[in-house]
């Protein structure tokens, strides 16, 4: 499997993208294509020999709490080993920092076998060098020295701790506490008092030691805290403090998953005792803020795995539906003999569902990690802000997209293994439950659609939106004479999505637009990918050609909602939904 | 939750489909409704006091396989003996037999709350009848007093053996061998070799006996077999003889599942001494169409544990949006504290989805069962040939819709739960993952498809279909006048199906139909629901607007492959797909 996944990782990074126009730029002076290949190289090795063959071992066997420590399987242990020893989660970090410095396209398609070998051992990287790339950012140089480097140096793992048991999705509501504690080296410390639930690799062993980020309130002179987002702060509360003696800090439980299991997943106690130390990073007030940068990170990784899982269960099929023989084709049952289930029409609709779909979830996050590259290095302003603006309007489809349809692509790959595809014996089964997490974790598919219509549409007036539907339009007015057909579908998706963004932008509809958002998630999800899937129609014709076929026609159906009884979901009593 | 479901249940049982009116005719001249609401009172109380309580207990403690033999959580077997010590699977049984001899539909709302409450229990009871009625149907007095009356005596348990490794969709493939061996009081005695998977309660220590109905190939006086469907009988194959001892059926193992993990799912292994001894039931070569029978029933039973699953998702559901308070709504930011998330606006619109589909699945099964009572019972032979044919053509819609949907209602409830909806402490997770067996067993979805396009359209020549379209249109033009909107577009489906079957009918285009057959399905089956919405919708208004307002827009977009590209899964070249 593995040499179809890279050679399409290839495809999509230096055929597609062109990648390698980087080379040579400011931020990538001295790469070049050979020392990308040969950490791809390394990177596809180590997952296909250290993370794979732990995949269902690490489900079956979960993280144990004992006596207040939880206990990771071992050999998901020692793949996370063997791949930091490699130095492999450096990929994009500065090399002033001790990184490769290699762009996020680049870490991006060789992460993306790491997530479809082990997404849950991918986990643990993934959150770790976000929450590194953080303190660089944004810590003081001491903070940096003792708590994002020792993440770089493998001898230590991050974590993001936002939720709370009665707070998810509202982070204003949090109610953890860090009351002032004095200053001294690492910066102004505090006493943290708190609950914080679903903490991905929240306590493990498989570092030495643990790096927090903790959104809390820091509590004021008077001793009060200050209401909604703008009263949060972002504490650095290691499990390990610098004198090497232990925090505050206690895992109250495990929370036991459909999937995803190898990662364990915890709720914390903060300062059950003393209170557990921290030192605040940036400003006070600017918690919200500075996270954004790393559940930004975040919901684009999750989007990847989607993508990642999604692409395997895909090769899974493929190989499948070779190997299998069983019956006679429905529109031709003159064979003597039973024929491999690929010749069945059904099943080759699933394959090209699923090629489609998986294929496209990969292209939108390897387009989007480019799209992050420029916003980053571009040598232009006006490239720079380009990119960006179109990073932050895509980010909830990035998000969303490839969570949902990695699903609906894995119930399909279930659905050609037939009974077979719904025993723990075929990966299919895990990968289907693990991806299950996706349209969850990182911000709900419902709170991305919110994100997309409030913030990054109405709350914009629709200007970034507009210049993304002009690309559109460019793109089907420049498309290949021989996807003439799908140019016109794509030139006629620019006009509806126009047309309905421009109602939804008329004065008094914000409550009937913010209600219907997960509608037109769900439909311009469908148009992003169209575009890319037009954008490669030359050299995947029959991907292409199924995805105008069946999938972009599902669009307006999904629309409808927001030009017919827009306010229906307020207007229906209580008592008939409960 | 009980109380709601089955408020539910006697709305859609006498409110609306007025299942009173059967009572007096010649099937059930002394029964009233008194008999049936003491009926269903006692199924719900040992549903909710006997089976709810082991659910997810039989979930984490799997059936096990010990010296030969299978055994099952002890919990679930002591629920199922309390339910039959009651004599509840006899509901539908003959009086005759010592059964009630109620309608399907009453029975069938009562296994409703069964299945909603532990639907891996439900599946020895279901299975058993199944088996039993075949017997009943198609045996000799002999054979129905050995083999059926233990099953309805509550001793013994009957299967299904029809799958072989190797074979799963194509029956007329199978390889196992019944060699003639005399004929006895109860029958044709045959010895019977081979394998038989995916074996449901296939061994079980709950019942004395199991009585299992096997497919297989008589062999000929030349030693052969005939090819195809043709060459399949029937043959009942005890686990323990008439004279007391062990049959010739070994239990090769236990496939563990993603989900419905209560009942054990056995590879049997006939024959791997002497041959095991079973009768032929039914003449020689009428083995599949015998079989049918079962097949029917078992798949209007799926098509129901999906409803009453996704049913019992959304009481979940509606429970805790009531209770959990979170967030303000996004287009009212303006309250100080948080709101029950039933107050947010995406999350009504997924209650009300659920609600749509799992209420719109449930009165579907429902509806179908009664037809089954019609067609068995009704005093004229018009009324009982309509409703066989109609329950024909809808057959495979109650099997998958139901399925498909029920997934995507669950999908919902887990959103509305978030992360806890993700964990294995919330039931809605195991409901989801039991749920995701619907698609695949007794004829996965895309079987069903071809089902409805190639034997119940294609081959009918539309004829039954074209009085479907009339009680369409004859519903549209019956309906509520509040209801216009509704009623247009309903009017307009059966035109736009009328449109679409004759084209498929035209000449020569079958290999497309058959290739677009499980977009035919899915299109169909928002078609039927609707009819179903509409007919409800002076009782429900709420969930017959949503879903004429979000659901019946999809159904133009999913018919798109059937008007463009209808060869285009034939047509792509296979290195494409693997």
């Amino acid at each position: 499997m593995a040499a179809a996944m890279r050679r399409e990782i290839d495809f999509l990074l230096y055929d597609w993208l062109k990648v390698e126009t980087l080379i040579g730029t400011a931020a990538f002076p001295e790469q070049d294509r050979q020392d990308w290949d040969a950490f791809l190289d390394l990177s596809g090795a180590i997952s296909a020999n250290e993370f794979l063959p732990c995949y269902k071992i690490a489900d079956r066997d979960e993280p144990q709490l004992v006596n207040g420590d939880v206990h990771v399987q071992p050999d998901i242990k020692q793949a996370l080993h063997t791949y930091m020893q490699a130095g492999l989660h450096l990929a994009t970090v500065d090399t002033a920092l001790g990184g490769m410095g290699f762009p996020f396209a680049i870490a991006t398609g060789a992460m993306t076998e790491v997530m479809a070998a082990n997404v849950a051992a991918s986990g643990f990287v993934m959150l770790s060098i976000a929450n590194a790339r953080v303190i660089a950012d944004f810590g003081t140089p001491e903070q940096v020295a003792t708590f994002a480097q020792p993440q770089f140096d493998g001898t230590a793992l991050g974590t993001m701790c936002l939720s709370e048991p009665d707070v998810g999705s509202s982070l204003g509501d949090i109610t953890t506490k860090a009351a002032p504690d004095g200053t001294d080296t690492l910066g102004a410390r505090y006493r943290l008092s708190g609950r914080k639930m679903w903490i991905s690799a929240g306590d493990q062993d498989v570092s030495d030691n643990i790096v927090h980020l903790v959104l809390a309130k820091a509590v004021q002179p008077d001793g009060t805290t200050l209401p909604g987002p703008k009263g949060t702060s972002l504490f650095i509360v290691p499990k390990i403090l610098p004198d090497g003696s232990r925090n505050d800090i206690a895992v109250a439980g495990l929370n036991h998953k459909m999937g995803y299991r190898g990662t364990p997943n915890c709720l914390l106690n903060f300062g059950e005792k003393d209170g557990a130390i921290g030192w605040r990073i940036g400003a006070e007030g600017d918690g919200l803020k500075i996270m954004f940068q790393m559940m930004n990170e975040a919901r684009t990784n999750v989007g990847l795995s989607g993508a990642a899982m999604a692409y395997r269960g895909y090769e899974l099929s493929r190989q499948y539906a070779a190997e299998r023989i069983q019956g006679r084709p429905a529109h031709d049952k003159t064979q003597a003999k039973p024929v491999a289930i690929l010749q069945h029409p059904d099943v080759r609709r699933m394959l090209l569902q699923q090629k489609a779909l998986s294929e496209g979830a990969l292209a939108l996050c390897l387009k989007a990690a480019l799209l992050c590259d420029l916003a980053n290095t571009a040598p232009d302003a006006p490239t720079r802000q380009a990119a960006d603006s179109l990073l932050g309007l895509l980010t909830p489809v990035i998000k969303s997209w490839p969570s949902e349809q990695g699903l609906v692509s894995l119930h399909q790959a279930i659905q050609i293994h037939g009974g077979y595809g719904y025993t723990r014996d075929f990966d299919v089964e895990q990968l289907y439950r693990d991806s299950r997490l996706n349209p969850i974790h990182e911000g709900t598919t419902g709170i991305q659609a919110i994100d997309l219509m409030g913030r990054k549409i109405l709350s914009d007036r629709g200007r970034c939106f507009a210049d993304f539907i002009a690309q559109i339009r460019a793109s089907a007015a420049n498309a290949d004479p021989d996807f003439a057909e799908q140019a016109g579908q794509l030139a006629g998706l620019a006009d509806l999505f126009e047309t309905t963004v421009s109602q939804l932008l008329a004065d008094g509809s914000a409550a009937d637009a913010l209600s219907n958002a997960t509608a037109f998630l769900d439909a311009f999800g469908l148009c992003v990918v169209a575009w890319i899937w037009l954008d490669m129609a030359q050299e995947k014709t029959w991907a292409c050609r199924y995805f105008y076929a069946v999938e972009v026609p599902k669009i307006p159906g999904l629309l409808a909602p927001l030009s017919t009884h827009q306010s229906l979901t307020r207007d229906v009593p209580d008592h008939v939904l409960v």
